[in-house]
């Protein structure tokens, strides 16, 4: 790796509830390093154990890495402020400057941005495609857009938002106060609702059960699957990328999610010719399992950013 | 006028069901002269009409106008190819060549889009807001966004097509196959349904009895405009535009549309902390009734083309 200037390489932090994820990867997305540490809670905290991360990738790499630091939060982010706000699960005061209290630590400079935007481009950077809608299915329901490879952030940072588009009148009551939303359905919390099980990720542990023959199973996957298909065509009908990717800890189900969602897409257009001319499933894809495309999206904040 | 040189002018043509709204403009949107004719039908007439409107606007400026001719059709347009499909109300056959053919007759070179589109780059010319979403309130409903002063037309044509985004699982079936679109509930077909008149637009019909107190009205009015509202959030949550235009024939019931829709989004937000923080009412906008959008908007086609 001693190849690899510091000027050319980039660093990414993806700060998830659970661990910092941090890559160091030259300018078109080869990952050089990657370090895990649990992140903390509290906003001193993080900005310790990210620095802390941030250290660690240079020792790794033997390189001074002082070119810009990109950082995915979850939560609402204000990118020009380099400051996050709803960041519940880290436990940071709203507008807490997480870009310049890193920045101090670090002596580089720090830019910040939602983690569903960064791992936008983290895929589109992996996939090859310049064009496409990145579906994040956690615990909530979340979208960013790459469109004609740029990052689209909204006027008011609410581009992707799309769990909180409410799709049945008579649907549950969402934590956002409103009702039947999306994201009620198509998410990681809505599976594990239907779908209790400890010590494996509900989905992982639903899609097994509907593998296995469990009638019950099978019912509420593909119930699931529809909703997610609602989700892609949601977007195709909005925005209409090349491509929709699946990502977020849903995704972890592999290929059968993919598959699934496919099937569900072919079932909806079957009454409709004007959906079919859109071949909604395949333009379904999942995003690699291999790469964490959040802190490789987050190492290309920087580029996006010019 | 003799200070604007052909190689200033732009000619846009709006291509309607009923009539073709042509103008000349300047570089910068001023509209510098207007013609109107009617819409035959079949695609050799459609042309011959078209090519007529051209002829005249050079008459009426006294300049050669041997720009770029813009063009927006209804239907669905392929830019690359100059070429129309499904615009059923012109009887012209599906990929009919209309720039291509156009061009023979006018000697100019001729770029062809969506209506809705060219009717969203006018809007943003018109307010001057280069960040937002058109929503088309016509017989159906369809969007167009221009987004950081870019057109979004999408992978297949259909971003915007939020129509057909099913919004209740026991609503109507709609034309298109399936079943609660949007578009059945929020369209000036709809309010056309709920509300028949006859010799006056529906939706002028309606929000007249409505505002003299017709209660039955005043339900179907609300009704209507929150259905509106539902499409507004919808955009907003999806793509997150600076402003989103209502326009269309409704439109032309002037400001209590605009009215109407800000108070359903206001209370749509009562319950939802979240949607207050996004002011979706104060972000709705009502396309300027004394300007042809859609001609304008074509006759800046060319600009958005390069």
């Amino acid at each position: 790796m001693a190849q690899v200037t510091a000027a050319e390489a980039r660093v990414g932090l993806d700060i998830g509830a659970t661990k910092i994820h941090g890559v160091a990867a030259t300018a078109d997305g080869a990952v050089l390093a990657e370090v895990l540490a649990t992140t903390p809670t509290g906003g001193d905290d993080v900005v310790t154990a990210a620095a802390g991360v941030v250290d660690d990738l240079r020792t790794r790499l033997g390189e001074a890495l002082d070119g810009v630091v990109g950082v995915g939060v979850p939560g609402l982010v204000d990118a020009a402020r380099g400051a996050v706000k709803h960041a519940v699960n880290l436990g940071v005061d709203d507008w807490f400057p997480i870009a310049a209290r890193l920045a101090d630590r670090t002596g580089t400079r720090v830019v910040v941005d939602n983690d569903v935007n960064a791992a936008a481009l983290g895929a589109a950077q992996v996939t090859g495609h310049p064009d496409l809608v990145y579906l994040s299915l956690g615990t909530g329901l979340a979208a960013a857009s790459i469109l004609d490879g740029r990052l689209r952030r909204g006027f008011r940072s609410a581009a992707g938002e799309i769990g909180h588009v409410p799709v049945d009148p008579r649907g549950r009551r969402c934590q956002c106060g409103q009702v039947g939303c999306l994201e009620t359905e198509a998410s990681g919390s809505a599976v594990a609702e239907a779908w209790p099980v400890s010590g494996v990720p509900p989905a992982q542990a639903l899609f097994d059960a509907a593998a296995a023959g469990d009638l019950r199973a099978v019912g509420i996957r593909d119930h699931f699957a529809a909703r997610v298909a609602d989700a892609v065509r949601l977007v195709c009908l909005t925005v209409d990328p090349e491509y929709v990717v699946l990502g977020g800890g849903v995704a972890q189900v592999g290929e059968r999610l993919q598959v699934a969602v496919a099937h569900a897409l072919a079932e909806q257009a079957a009454t409709s010719p004007f959906l079919r001319s859109l071949d909604l499933p395949g333009r379904v894809l999942l995003v690699p399992g291999d790469v964490p495309v959040a802190a490789l999206g987050a190492a290309l904040l920087a580029r996006a950013e010019s």
